[in-house]
């Protein structure tokens, strides 16, 4: 066995070096300077000619199999002293009329312009150059003499010594530059975005996203016997899809909808017997301008059959372990796990962000016996109570503006009030509130809060329901508040993922609070022991759901579905209200040898914004939609004829014909910026008036 | 390090064993029979309740791991026996209510049912069970006794003893039988597909895809350094999109288009730097009805800066070795390559099937004195000709029923006469042409046909343009007909790849024959030796386009691009008179530093379907849609109504609003029967009255 493959080791060797001389005799042949004509070389003519023998430009694997190339810009070192490599790649920038600093995706080189009078043209042809130019570099590596180091860059010990320049493409002037430091604006970037993804940060978050999901396959597939499905996204509209983009069919008054999940195709592959399904889901939602919210995501979509609960989170646990980019510190499993229940009394939240403490505390027992009326009011309705959380140094780092914003928070976005209390350094309460309590029960809420000299503390009474996810949302604030002056409070490289389980099955609907809808959605099986409390008071009915938090953002969420089509029945007829005839495939389906299986979808986008540390998931998306759900680069969505939505059967609402007619004007199609068509070069250029509109950021 | 790894090896066994145990103990409370019952069995609900510890069910990877289940039906084999196994599956058939065969999708197992009055309840619960019913059944893996072997069967030699089983879901009546034997109509498979592909092909047909697609993926990303890179589906409508379907957007008059490829991202990835991009890519055309066409679609999308043709065909030509199902014959490379004008010229086709010969010959020659009419007229017309192919035994297999099916396709699709002459047994001629015919004429008529007795001769005059075309049709329909008699022509496990090249760049348009159009699309360069044509005579022009045909079907079709803007806007402009301004900003791209770039597509779902040999695409796609863009399960797409569709600024076209309310009339979507609505069981079904029209098939 060993010999075998030493053997076949050896001959892959010698033939890749057959290959590679080959290679470089062919290379040898190129005319030096090739400035603006045609970029490839004349001896690729030669090759075109032999292609019936069909002759490899190389045979090696790796970045530069097949290529032009020999070597990548980033890959030189000083081992490679004395190879004669050729690289393909932009300028980065020129230097003295000496150095020429070349770039592709893996990093930069320094090539070196010979400046003997043999050489003239060389010099002459990069001189003028402009930045971003695409050039082929034949030359032979050489140390940098002494002193001329460069620490900083990977490629630093080294120089390539050019020997032949061949200019592929001449860029013309850019609207920025290709700098890691030069800042720009999102909507710039938006706008041209096949030049915002050469820089370094956007290279490593599309190459990460790939590897990630590489690794992803790879376990599922080769691990766990995965089936990687596709399933279609031109389907049915269903009940309750107002979120779903619709697409006329060429049959009058019939649509295709764009799913926002594979949800009932899953399901359908497991009664089918696929057994394991995962796929990487395009998926659709339709939510006008929400904040980092794209209309087109990837879900990691995973349904398995004969599985439970724990099950599947094992199975998401090894995932992530497994995918995990090796340059980041391991996770270590199994996750936490938490209940909602839980998530929601002692974080305000259900998807609590564990990387710090400042839980909720509930201090109703202090004002039992106040006589502050509002707290007493508090106390006195159903449900009522008095919770807090304690800052730690927040009297010493929140200045009174921050407490201003929080106070704000609590009125704008809850229509609540918060007391905020300072502890001096003394011991001594700082607060409204301090005249009108008795030093015993200071002393009580000092102890039950655990709050020590220049701590702060935020108070909020109401209903539990409101209090909690004020002071919820209000730890948040007050972390970034505290972060933004300077104290560690959220470690950036700790990555806490947290299971939390146990949700209801069923909330009251908000427009009508008797009747109850879905918290996740209609297929939710419900926990064994609740089972029975379905068809008595399904309100307390806990649901087999579980959700996959990262640094307090949901980044996955799925079930153990239910699998009988009686109590599929029963939920969306009797208490969810639904017209079951719109699901009678998936009701039938169910009732055709359903096994039982569950499932989890996992938001890409966002775990791999929070791996990256991306302010937006827009900086993991090669193409995003800005926030009003524009391409900014290609101006999408168009103007589309009546004639070519005639097919369609369908036509603009009355009125929409002249909106339509703006075009014409040239109206900017992002930012009601007006803006001018002009003949620049030789094609045509769109100029923006005046500054652009950012519609990236809400 | 080996120690490590051994050390490492012996942890997880440890950790195995303790789980394994752990699982096993637990396994042991089931309470043997729990029909009706809700699925899970009450030990889940301990489980559940130590959530938090997330003790999984095994640790152990493969089809079996983190499942209820202990192993796969099919995998059992004599090495087994003595094990105590619990299978999860579905009921396939009972035999004399001593045997249950069990089913998953990796086969079948024989279930023993014990017989003893001890596990009477057993008996009694499995024996009223109807087919497809999922049940899980723990027992013990023995011998089957002598002579009770199954040599079909791949678990043949072995069977399980029940110890308790458990009905997980009780099936009802079906439609048809999931047994590979049952012959269903499409329609009828289509319409309930989650049970089609239950059978044992279409699990094949649909695991082989995903492993496929995983190898070809393994292939791009850990041989080659390719990224792969999700490319937006909401776009921007291209100039001639007239197959795109549109998607309205909340702007009034303003579209998304869904794209039929990534083209336009895929070249502005080259020009952000990302150097090698894949995807697997969802793909949309509206065709309306085309025979084996799909409205979406799956396209393996490649492209790679810094390559030429030969870099690109080397890749395919790996990836497909690479990727190539383990139990077919290995493919050898580099695949054979032919120019346009040859496969036109031997073939008559851009896509010749090579498994066979019968090339098209010029007999001109043969009646250049000719006294017959209509081949003098047709040598005397400008580019005139007598072509033919020689069928081998085309004399004695071919009735005159085939001869008449043969001259009708040449008149209904071609508008032409072909001759047929028989070669008899002793040489002569059988044909009307025969009398007309001097002696030296026939003589060299077979001569240069190399016709033997026995053969047939298709003989055709006209243009060339005309001639060859409808001779290449001719030639596989002769293919088709001589093995509908039985005659092997194609080798239905040979795999034949060809690489066809140098297509003409620009053809004219159909409806305006002095107009140039993309014969592929305007972003191919052109051959480099004839690039200056394209100032001077762009028809003469020939492209850097390589289509990779398999057995006479095009799989895949690529080339390298132009990445001039200079180029780019010559060729939109002045030879295809498009508007470039809207493509401006892949005009700006290209002035912005493009490398030089190639890429291919392959059809994922054409290449699959004939490496399984599948009469259509619709049998390696999980949820297809039928001839007319139906889905017959769900029944998309579907009706909307007018106050859905006000939110995206569209109206349906006057006298569309008659036709949406033929919903309420209980009107069959698919195919204008009319149903009836029935309620059955517990749920909505629909009953169809009649026969449903089947409108799968053209």
């Amino acid at each position: 066995m060993a010999n075998k493959s030493r053997a076949l080791a050896q001959r892959m060797l010698l033939l890749c070096r057959q290959e590679t001389k080959a290679y470089s005799l062919w290379r040898r042949t190129t005319i030096p300077i090739a400035c603006q004509g045609h970029l490839i070389k004349p001896s690729i003519m030669h090759l075109r000619f032999s292609l019936n023998v069909n002759k490899h430009s190389t045979c090696t694997t790796g970045s530069s199999s097949l290529s032009l190339r020999s070597h990548t810009c980033g890959e030189l070192r000083p081992a490679d002293v004395g190879d004669e490599v050729t690289l393909c790649g932009w300028v980065q920038y020129l230097r003295q009329d000496l150095f020429l600093i070349m770039r592709d995706f893996s990093g930069l080189a320094q090539i070196l312009i010979p400046q003997d009078e043999a050489k003239l043209h060389l010099k002459t042809a990069l001189c003028d150059l402009p930045p971003e130019s695409v050039i082929k570099v034949k030359g032979t590596v050489r140390l940098r003499p002494d002193g001329q180091d460069n620490k900083e860059m990977a490629t630093g010990e080294i120089e390539v010594l050019a020997e032949s320049v061949e200019i592929l493409n001449v860029c013309r002037k850019l609207p920025f530059e290709i700098k890691d430091f030069v800042k720009k604006s999102e909507s710039l970037r938006m706008q041209y975005r096949y030049l915002d993804l050469r820089s370094s940060q956007m290279q490593y978050n599309l190459r990460l996203r790939s590897q990630l999901v590489m690794k992803m396959r790879e376990y599922l597939c080769n691990v766990h016997g995965f089936v990687d499905v596709e399933t279609p996204t031109l389907f049915k509209r269903t009940p309750g899809g107002a979120k779903e983009f619709v697409v006329p069919s060429r049959e009058p008054g019939r649509f295709y909808s764009l799913p926002q999940s594979p949800q009932q195709f899953k399901q359908l592959l497991m009664v089918a017997g696929i057994d394991r399904y995962f796929q990487v889901a395009r998926c659709y939602r339709d939510e006008g301008s929400k904040p980092d919210r794209q209309p087109e995501f990837t879900q990691v979509d995973i349904e398995m059959s004969f599985v439970d609960q724990a099950g599947i989170r094992g199975l998401i646990e090894g995932l992530v372990q497994y995918s995990w980019p090796v340059e980041k510190d391991p996770v270590s499993t199994p996750f936490p796990c938490m209940t909602y229940e839980k998530a929601m009394k002692d974080y305000g939240v259900d998807k609590p962000d564990t990387r710090f403490a400042m839980k909720l505390m509930d201090i109703s027992k202090t004002f039992h016996n106040t006589e502050i009326e509002f707290l007493k009011d508090a106390l006195n309705q159903p449900g009522g109570c008095i919770q807090a959380i304690c800052v730690p140094d927040g009297a010493k780092h929140l200045k009174s503006k921050d407490h201003e914003s929080l106070k704000q928070t609590a009125r704008t976005q809850f229509g609540q009030e918060v007391s905020v209390v300072l502890v001096k350094a003394d011991g001594a309460l700082k607060s409204p509130l301090n005249r009108l309590m008795p030093a015993s029960a200071k002393q009580q809420l000092l102890q039950m809060a655990q709050a020590r000299p220049g701590d702060l503390l935020l108070i909020s009474a109401g209903t539990q329901e409101c209090v909690r996810p004020l002071l919820g949302k209000l730890r948040l604030q007050c972390a970034e508040l505290l972060e933004g002056s300077g104290v560690a409070v959220r470690d950036p490289s700790a990555f806490h993922f947290l299971w939390v389980v146990d949700f209801p099955l069923f909330l009251p609907k908000e427009e009508d609070p008797d009747q109850l809808e879905s918290a996740h959605h209609p297929f939710t099986a419900p926990l064994l022991e609740d089972t029975h409390l379905l068809y008595s008071q399904p309100h307390k009915v806990r649901g087999q759901h579980y959700d996959l938090v990262l640094n307090g953002c949901e980044v996955g969420g799925g079930s153990i579905r239910i699998h009988k089509a009686s109590d599929q029945q029963h939920v969306l007829e009797t208490i969810l209200k639904e017209d079951p005839s719109l699901l009678s495939h998936l009701l039938e389906a169910l009732d055709s040898g359903a096994p039982p299986h569950g499932g989890i979808a996992l938001g890409l986008d966002r775990l791999l914004s929070i791996i990256v540390g991306a302010p937006s998931i827009r900086d993991v998306i090669a193409f995003p939609k800005s926030f009003r759900g524009h391409d900014l680069m290609s101006r999408a969505p168009d103007f589309v004829s009546e004639d070519e939505l005639k097919t369609y059967y369908t036509s603009l609402s009355t009125g929409q014909q002249e909106a339509k007619g703006t075009r014409r004007n040239r109206h900017c199609c992002c930012c009601y910026t007006f803006v001018l068509k002009l003949r620049l070069d030789s094609y045509y250029r769109w100029i923006y008036i005046g500054e652009m509109q950012d519609d990236i950021v809400p």
